[in-house]
């Protein structure tokens, strides 16, 4: 019997008291000096193999620090993509790498397409053991994909997911300045574009085979608003699904802004953090503190992190 | 002086007299006996390695069978990020390979996020040579991508398309059947969400520097809708974009139903097929012909699709 993502993602959350992930959105040259060094002669470019190997070193270490603290990572596959075969390698590893951790890992694909297509996504980013890729190299736990397509973008992924307790964070409303212009276009009825996705993801969400002991569905929503009024409608709007909300930190967010995506019970949503993490050391003052170095800079990062969530939450009980 | 993207699909049109490119989404058990024979022992599985040398060799020679007859190749990701890696990089030497052959590559990624993720999403599928990727492979001409996030999703593949000489086609109306749920949802203005949609791309399509010396824009769009009133509607929303119209063949639609997406003068829209032309082998009686192999078959196909459209939009004369 496989068990439902949202039942592993609620368990995973107890575990460590903490409704958090970090994303792990590493750029070659914010990384630490000391990865960096002997990658490429000075002056010279590095190539894509150093580049991932780079990556990868970094991540892994990242992974290392958070690992206590938190209960799941966000790989976010475009900083990998970037390096062609080498960096998709280095971002199947670090999936394998972060459940070796005890971490449960969201692949940040944001994939969408219907049919055939997306079967094929879904076994190349849901499948531990796809009919033909059968080598062992195991798949996040949970995807974010793009629900522009309707049902039938999201069926396939569905079907993966169920099978495997894997889980999907359907993309509801996202944070960027111009996301109004599409998602928040006005229809006949009064409520906004992403309102309709929304309760199309509530009424998925709601299916009786989706849903896990503990009445979360396997399918939950990205929702990224900043208004209190957005997360109190989209908390209400999908009661079933988990929220994945990203924007603390860098992003400007605080963990009270992000209260209205909990429920009162303080389920139901997991706030992300990224930059403001994973490149703690960049922030002045940081390294010179004593015994300080770029690691220990991300761990105390992370553990602020998770201790301002919990305090919002009302997990310090 | 780095050409429009559109200026380039434009002479590519005109050299082939054939305003169509073929869709390669190859799956592993529709290939033909011969690729697949020796990659696995009897009763076992192909892994990934070999799958995606079964792809490379399958696929090589496909583009050698349409080369002649289209202007453009359209490579789904998909199909090759399910190998992973190894998928991953067949398919970067596909686009390689596909380039030598004299074909344009649409890349079939929809990727779709913002911020520097979308960046890094653009150095990935666009850039034949960023800052830190400098190895030579090339990137598609243009790539697919989903503009549910507004401009901001958008803006960061413009950029890179712009000082490239690339294109983009993003996604407006897709032809699956529930689209509608999404993409038709009727506005407070009367429209549907997916005109709202097309009238951003056309703004976004309108910007000078975008627009080529054949007065369409590097910025197309996808439209797939079979609804002759749909796509008379589209053409005339997306008046500086090149329309990429999937659905020929396999799909159900014959050349007649992509007209109203051509302008007047036949120019404005490439259609694309897809099964019906690279597995042209599956149909029944196709093998038996006289001196026939798969490859020949592909070709056949293609041809006679080549022709279909030419006759529909009048380039026969």
């Amino acid at each position: 019997m496989t068990t439902n993502f949202a039942d592993r993602l609620l368990e995973a959350i107890a575990a460590k008291r903490s409704p958090t992930v970090i994303a792990l959105d590493p750029v070659l040259d914010r990384l630490p000096a000391s990865i960096l060094e002997g990658r490429a002669a000075a002056g010279e470019r590095v190539g894509r193999e150093g580049a991932a190997a780079a990556l990868w070193e970094y991540s892994w270490r990242v992974l290392r620090a958070i690992a206590p603290h938190v209960p799941a990572v966000k790989i976010n596959s475009a900083y990998f993509e970037r390096y062609h075969a080498e960096g998709v390698e280095v971002y199947h590893n670090l999936v394998g790498e972060a459940r070796a951790q005890g971490l449960l890992v969201i692949g940040d694909v944001k994939r969408g397409d219907v049919g055939h297509t997306a079967e094929m996504y879904a076994a190349a980013h849901l499948s531990d053991d796809a009919d033909a890729a059968d080598d062992g190299e195991p798949a996040p736990d949970a995807i974010t994909i793009n629900g522009y397509f309707g049902l039938d973008g999201v069926q396939p992924f569905v079907n993966v997911a169920q099978a495997a307790g894997k889980g999907l964070f359907v993309l509801v409303r996202t944070s960027n300045p111009s996301a109004a212009a599409v998602q928040d276009v006005v229809t006949q009825d009064g409520r906004k574009l992403h309102e309709i996705v929304a309760a199309e993801v509530a009424r998925w969400a709601s299916d009786a085979a989706a849903v896990g002991a503990k009445g979360y569905s396997l399918i939950g929503a990205v929702t990224a608003s900043r208004e209190p009024e957005d997360a109190r409608r989209l908390r209400e709007a999908l009661p079933q699904s988990m929220l994945l909300v990203p924007g603390y930190g860098a992003q400007g967010g605080t963990a009270d802004d992000f209260l209205p995506y909990f429920k009162s019970d303080g389920s139901g949503a997991v706030v992300a953090a990224g930059r403001s993490v994973i490149f703690a050391y960049k922030q002045p003052g940081n390294l010179s503190k004593p015994a300080a170095n770029w690691e220990t800079c991300v761990e105390q990062a992370c553990a602020a992190f998770v201790a301002d969530v919990r305090r919002a939450v009302g997990l310090d009980a």
